[in-house]
């Protein structure tokens, strides 16, 4: 990985020896705050910025739930598998749904929520407090509009707040798959965040909830965590440079995200046109392939890529994923080694 | 449900205003932890009384956790549905393994283990730190000696204690289907506990562990739990008259549970002949039917069970439990009444 | 410690083999919640019945507090000395008053939480969320009243609930120095519990709460706290035993806390009459004195109490406890003793 | 505040778009692991990167103490006051000592500690379980190598680590009054750290730790606490920097930390010239005084300090700040406005 996109660094710079105030009450902070709204058309929404990516899934799930709730979350989610047990740790459950390449099911979801309150002995149960699920999935895969719309509907209906983990946000919202823009997101689901850290930020995630959501003990619950970054202006002068419109009128953010899709899907025709198979079809910036080990040792002398999941004895699945600051040739180099 | 087995209540009665010290520190309660060693065959066992099951399971996997391990469970393990969250709420997460009738089975369970290990990512998820198994498991069903074996050797390869949850114990000890004697069950498992509650007493769980298992802490552990009974014989009377061999030599513990067992058998046949189909096929004292909705409607004016899961439209599954209470002529009244 | 009251072990005995559903769902449970509200002149009161001290004031805490919030609780309060962490255990921080004899003063509570909000920083401390006495305090003490009513007006004005932790209330309330009713204590508090484990009972708590505090998942919590008793009859039985009223129409609890208390005020008597030195002047049924080490191992060779503190060299503070099962014949040989 | 020191901004310039792997693993943080080792004249030292102060303090402290172990700190410690409560929420309980301008004393401690052990009841009570000490203290003030020796070895005696809280360490090994050297700093304590955030750079601090006192799962303790920095370069390329020897020999992080307490000596001087009061005698880079509430109007208009506590009628108590950023015209400036 690269550190930060050089007009974020340029800005970093320009406003280093600047004197603020810390926690976020910074002028950056607010710009960018507004900026965001803008980009999202909506003013009454609340705007936080925090530093990593399980760090703010297990804040805001702590800010939401009840001691005696659980988030539901597809068994592939990243809090369920990959944050070290963070949401456990602050004492809440993680129920699971199936993951189909990653995204959870409407029907199954409401089935779920149906079971729990037909079941006789459900107050020695955990009831659902909200719903995680992550876009793009940790699978690369993106849900539909009309997905998301079934999904948050049986939310509504059950009382409980959907929360979108948006890590890698650009890089869905920029896919050729994509069929929603980033101002429809906020009225698709609960609480959001616009992931940073991924896409062009030295660090850097933007939680973006409806009025309300996120009670008034928020910033308390962030300092709790551990979470509340004293030079918060930092995050100010990333966020504001990335939502800062450019010439074509949208924010650096998607046109980052752009590159790196449509590096990914030249990869990803490589690998086909070579003869790999994609072991899920990502639209995204991750890209999955069964590989023969001895490729993926020959690869590996020339490029960083991870295995996903255990080693098999042939062949392994593998993960590549591209960013704002990968190059055309980086791509054409990995193609040529095949 | 019945109060407490009369053997019991007479103790209660005759030591009720004799003066002793508090907390488990009085002379029935070391006279029960001498009985139980000695039924188990080992002087060196650690024994410990607690009053309910979810407490007894929180409490003792709170005690041999690291903050940053995970219980592993089968996915139908009671902890992990009916326990309202209390392993997640002192911080553990809860690993799930398949469920085979409320069994796991050895190895999935390595598999799991050596997936973890050989992970990239480890640092990033949660180490399993334990296992926690039910027997009989919340089914009925029973493990053989060969499985426990097989389990209990992969949970040493890796380091990690086995516990089994013994709430219904006896009824496991005493079924026709079982392969091992209770003094053979501290050399199958690291920790478990034999439960009192569903057999015969008013409340109480005896833990059983190899020593030096529980860390030196474990008193201050119950406390914290809010596990630590003031007036502590309680549990020492109950468990003393429990373990006393009577007249055939056996404790009073195994001859009520083999007369529950017993009569979930008699049960069981009689649901059969009747031409109802078990779907789990138990050898313990809870017996699993699928009954048509009219069925379980006329029987419901007559007796006390319970629906298993979400009811279905046209037939449903229910559970029925036999105790040391039950009588013959409930059986038989049951019955006939199909 | 003696174990239960012989009116209450009466019908224990008399309704032992009686079948009813478990969890506190049953008649007796039923029947006492409504002879307490009778006693308490408020049949919209919420009743709860719980095992333990240390339990009971757990989940009551976790249940009222946000996740971010603190119990306010003077420093020698129960769950800040004697509870092994419980409460931070379920990451609840105890902010902690000084303690005048036991007691915490109204002016400093004012003072505390105004002081609170009049910080800069206060985004980055625990906001009081409320607040824990005990009537009678750890000391013995009672606080009259007018106090009682001072302290209430505080936290309403803070908006946070005060919790009275009654767990030696009937000590209290039939004290000479005791200026409230126990149908006055609903409307000095927001929440209380009537111990029942120092009164006469096996074990029990009956947790009393204005409609409406204790929220909807109480039950909930109260299992994930391993504090839901299966046979939860046993809690109804005891607890309808106690306030069933008596020929004189006073509930049995009140007279059997009367007995201990006239009991302790002879001790006392006595006490200082040898010219022994009461280091806390208590109304109630502890009784606290500092006597020299020689009287003290003297004594202990017939009597049973316990070091309030690490002894001193010469001379060391002691604690008695009398209670409903205290003969008039064991004060009269202990004073005999001195 | 300023961003970052200009020699630590150019490096994260030059170095930003060079690729390397992710989480600490990188080069940068492994030469900025030697030089620290180096410093501290100790190869064996165990050298971790984390982000903000008190994300350090909690991860540390539930990385040492067991459930059920408490933390003692000084009533005014950071953790005890301006942490929000992180430490209790991951279930531990801090246990405090008498605060002597911030200070705690080896003799206090000691008592605490022989009077857990000489209670009858502390298997009711959470036992000490490591100690949390600041240098410079959250007033200024500072320990002298005698008092540090003195508190160190009464924690060896109880078993327990000593932990120091370096948020503002420079600050205090750069003061006159500083007795100790920094690499005699390892030897004073079982685990220290050497905060950035506050001295140069734009975040970072860094966990110094003997051998094997973080146990092998301190790395899934950061992830947990969501205190694992994604680009974790950024830490070791900053810290490098601050640990890079100059041309004197000395590291960056102490030149420019005398730089801050010279100028913090003159404000103070030019305080008391004018005859204002400093409440506490601080060496270091925080000053306090009581000022008339007219003059601190009157300061505000043209810098940012602020009030220590709540505000008095007349006079209030104020802490004013230097830096590494700080100009010696600042001082002067606000010397003048006096």
């Amino acid at each position: 990985m690269e550190g930060v996109h050089p007009m974020v660094m340029q800005r970093l710079l320009e406003t280093n020896l600047e004197q603020t105030t810390g926690y976020g009450s910074d002028g950056y902070c607010e710009h960018a705050r507004q900026l965001i709204r803008h980009s999202l058309g909506d003013d009454s929404l609340d705007v936080h910025f925090l530093v990593g990516g399980t760090q703010t899934n297990s804040t805001v799930i702590d800010a939401i739930l009840c001691r005696n709730e659980a988030v539901l979350s597809a068994e592939t989610g990243h809090i369920n598998v990959h944050e070290a047990g963070a949401v456990e740790g602050w004492g809440h459950k993680i129920i699971t749904l199936p993951s189909h390449s990653g995204k959870i099911s409407a029907i199954e979801l409401k089935s779920l929520i149906d079971s729990f309150y037909s079941d006789d002995t459900y107050t020695h149960m955990v009831p659902p407090g909200m719903l995680y699920i992550s876009y793009p999935t940790e699978y690369g895969t993106l849900y539909s509009k009309s997905e998301l719309e079934q999904i948050h509907s049986v939310c509504k209906d059950a009382g409980i707040p959907l929360f979108i983990d948006g890590a890698r946000l650009g890089y869905g919202l920029t896919s050729d798959s994509c069929d929603i823009s980033i101002a429809e997101l906020p009225k698709l689901c609960d609480v959001f965040y616009i992931g940073g850290t991924k896409v062009g930020l030295l660090f850097g995630e933007c939680v973006v909830a409806r009025k309300g959501l996120l009670k008034n003990f928020f910033p308390q619950t962030v300092k709790r965590h551990g979470a509340l970054l004293a030079k918060g202006r930092l995050l100010g002068v990333q966020f504001e440079t990335l939502f800062t419109p450019q010439e074509n009128g949208q924010p650096l953010y998607l046109e980052i995200s752009r590159h790196a899709v449509s590096l990914a899907m030249e990869l990803k025709k490589g690998f086909i046109e070579h003869g790999y198979r994609p072991f899920i079809d990502s639209p995204t910036n991750q890209q999955f392939f069964v590989l023969p080990n001895s490729v993926i040792e020959h690869l590996r002398e020339h490029a960083s890529f991870e295995n996903w999941g255990a080693p098999g004895k042939e062949e392994s699945q593998v993960r590549f994923v591209t960013s704002w600051a990968t190059r055309p040739e980086d791509v054409k180099e990995l193609l040529d080694l095949l």
